[in-house]
């Protein structure tokens, strides 16, 4: 049937078209079916959305996504007609319905998220189904090796190592000192980080107080050629770009199929063509891992999932109970990493660092067993770590003689103290997340809290707990109502829970 | 933040607003997130979409939907703030990990999909949970009187009876004989039906070649009221409207979950107080109910939800391997179904209406045991099911001096003849359905296949086996192809099947 084309200029974030509800029924389509739209030589399949007033009987609303991939305007005429659904809804029903998914079945899936050839409705039943009916580790190398087969893929030579860390816990900015150690030591690391999303900074969004992040591939090829190593965001590398996708459906529901948690690290690892892996686990109390249990299992399949894809992997199982460093937020974590190649940083950001840096000194093979964190420790203390940052930065186009002091902090600052006498028994990371993110971050990048104190400090009342960073007094007006809400650290007691 | 408003003259489905992607970062939320929206005092809450071109810094996007709900014009200037997700999406997620949902959990994720408070990827990830995880008894019981209590509902006092197929057949239009004989029979029978989604025809569309459908529930109560009976598409009425929602998400995905399935049945029944209830489950091959165990298993849940509504419910397991009737397409069921009345429709349409109408009237009482056949056959003979027929159709503003012979049925028509001898073995109801469709049904009324033969007959080459009927030649030699690939018929022969 000929339909006379209606704009609309918006996204709607895949190929849809508007149809009127009568001309729905003389195709024999509804809602969420497919049509093929042909102009000019070119036919595309997009989704259908069914109204019965917005679009007139004859005529085909569309979106900008279909506008630009047919190179339509307004009243031009296309020919549109019902299609199949693509056969990987089939393959999704196959999941749902308890299967094993063939190779070509996963990669057949992978390539439709790429095309943007799936609803939301399907795409959030595959997540769905991965997360309630699990990956065999054979369906998890598909996975990984589809990711990686649809996105960008670089190999930068033996020696090529990287590092990961799942999340959880506030501070905790390693990556900036592993990443300078370990080129320092001779290394390749073309590390892609991401930023925030429901944290008070990712690591892509500190780095960025030091240097531009974004960058394509061809750039990072070019800067990792130049100095061994990177710190860039990889949203903007195209490196495994189906799994950006994933992670889109998987937040609003808020769930995290380990099968693709697995395929999704490793995925962008493998396409930098990393040799040697560290995965940092952090465990305990309101980090992902509940257990230690919990954590050596994910650490198994992640060693085995390397196996078969020909990374070696060494899975650390780290304390998360606890934030790692004292600054929470961009600029206060970009602080204590500038702090900490000078020597002068944080004690646990800096001890975490070298054991982590050490580890993956070893695993490559360049360091003898058990000297990996002496010569860490010996790179960072000579200031050859800091020189490396310093042209990593460069090369990323920020100023390598960037000093902690110049470092801008929020103009609005405010201290918390305590109130009674004891020794700080927990500090606790997402209440100090949620405060962080109140006070700014990560958008305001010069907000978040920066802690004074550590796990086991002997305090007194009136000594300086946290020290809250914001832009502006509303924004720090709020977090520090938070922080009186959510009393952030605790001293003294022995109480871990209170049930009834 | 304030915002101005940008306005999009079409519908998103539900509340969705669009950000630019910095005002996103600012207001710290990301897709997927909600907004509350405030203007001139009201207050609603938008899912987002983010944007970083087509809605600029300090502008809002806004669909009707919210146009409509906020009353406000392009220009206006909006509050708009981050809020929370619903709590049902927490529930939701409690399912997906496998919990056993509360009665008011599930209450709040029905009520939230009435609203359109849910996004497609969360409704998809219930429907999905809901499939693979499966439903309690409890939890039906609580999915069932929640869609009854989101809906409109109504009680015509004792003696209101229903009748249900869960479908797969093609014809089959036993509801147009049913409900006459037992209006006619003095029961009340208040029968909303659906219109066809992937089928020829949907009881709703065959009864609206006869009189109109569309009513909303005063309409509904009124036609009741004065004639016992009504034959109506449920669309429109508002009973159990969650229901309709939620089949909008299992129909491209293709699966339908058991629980919701019972529940979606026996809520569209319980809105309108019956207290009787037959089940017609067809079993066979191509049916939704592969074996009779599927099927025994099926109707024992129905038995038991029943007992928890106080709805006495009696399921009757049939042959649904083939057709039932010879028309199939709207009009010509419509044909079928009037000669019927007049006691010179097919024989098979009229058996299995008569032996479904005289179980309803042993189940409600009315009629002694083993009675209820010959009771129902002699409303038919006597000519009483179709007095009370056509007084249904003139209450629904239909003809009720129709006859068969007035039913227009599509001008181009094709009979496909036997090319050799022997006995029907089997007629196949999905390619019979798919050829149905080719020709124009459900959209165009008069298209559809009249079958000439039934399984066991014998005979000849040459002998007609059906006629094709459709609006315009173009569907009509789709329809003719379709059918000489499909072969919807076989003769003779005795292989099931062929497995290799």
């Amino acid at each position: 049937m000929k339909f006379r084309v209606k704009t609309y200029a918006i996204e709607a974030g895949r190929p849809i078209v508007v149809l009127n509800e009568e001309d729905a029924k003389d195709l024999g389509v509804y809602v969420s079916d497919r049509v093929e739209i042909s102009f000019d030589g070119h036919n595309i399949v997009a989704l259908i959305d069914i109204t019965t007033s917005f679009v007139d009987e004859g005529k085909v609303g569309i979106f900008q996504e279909v506008k630009d991939l047919l190179d339509v305007r307004e009243g031009d005429e296309v020919e549109v007609k019902a299609t199949k659904r693509p056969e990987s809804v089939d393959f999704i029903r196959k999941k749902i319905k308890g299967g094993i998914l063939h190779g070509h079945e996963i990669r057949a899936i992978i390539q439709d998220i790429v095309d943007n050839n799936l609803s939301d409705m399907e795409l959030s039943a595959f997540v769905t189904a991965g997360y309630i009916n699990g990956y065999t580790m054979d369906e998890i190398v598909a996975l990984t090796n589809s990711l990686v087969e649809t996105g960008q893929q670089i190999d930068f030579g033996d020696d090529t190592v990287d590092k990961h860390c799942i999340g959880g816990v506030a501070g905790n900015r390693t990556t900036l000192l592993i990443v300078p150690i370990i080129a320092a030591a001779g290394l390749t690391i073309p590390k892609t980080s991401s930023r925030a999303i429901t944290s008070p900074s990712g690591t892509a969004d500190t780095m960025e107080v030091l240097a531009n992040v974004e960058f394509g591939i061809d750039d990072l090829k070019d800067i990792v050629n130049r100095v061994n190593a990177c710190i860039i965001w990889g949203g903007a590398v195209n490196l495994a770009p189906a799994d950006d996708k994933i992670i889109q459906v998987e937040y609003p529901l808020a769930i995290d199929p380990q099968g693709q948690v697995l395929a999704s690290v490793m995925a962008k690892k493998k396409s930098v063509g990393s040799d040697y892996v560290i995965i940092d686990i952090p465990v305990g109390k309101g980090t992902k891992m509940v257990d230690n249990e919990a954590a050596n299992n994910l650490a198994k399949k992640f060693i085995e999932l390397g196996k078969r894809l020909d990374i070696e992997v060494e899975c650390l199982i780290t304390d998360g109970t606890s934030p790692i460093g004292s600054g929470i937020g961009p600029a206060l974590e970009a602080r204590d990493c500038l702090l900490a190649l000078e020597n002068k940083g944080p004690t646990d950001l800096m001890n975490k660092s070298l054991d982590l840096a050490g580890a993956l000194l070893e695993l490559s093979g360049n360091v003898q067993k058990d000297k990996g964190r002496k010569v860490a420790e010996k790179i960072l203390v000579s200031g050859r770590a800091r020189e490396k940052m310093m042209e990593i930065i460069e090369a990323q186009g920020g100023n390598p003689e960037i000093k902690p002091e110049d470092i801008k902090l929020g103009k609005k600052e405010h201290t918390v103290e305590a109130d009674c006498k004891g020794r700080i028994r927990h500090i606790d990371n997402k209440k100090i997340s949620y405060i962080a993110r109140a006070a700014g971050a990560p958008k305001d990048k010069t907000s978040g809290v920066y802690l004074h104190v550590n796990v086991g400090d002997f305090i007194n009342p009136g000594d300086s707990l946290f020290t809250l960073y914001s832009r502006n007094n509303r924004k720090l007006e709020e977090a520090i109502r938070l922080a009186n809400k959510l009393q952030p650290i605790r001293v003294g007691g022995v109480i871990l829970d209170t049930l009834r």
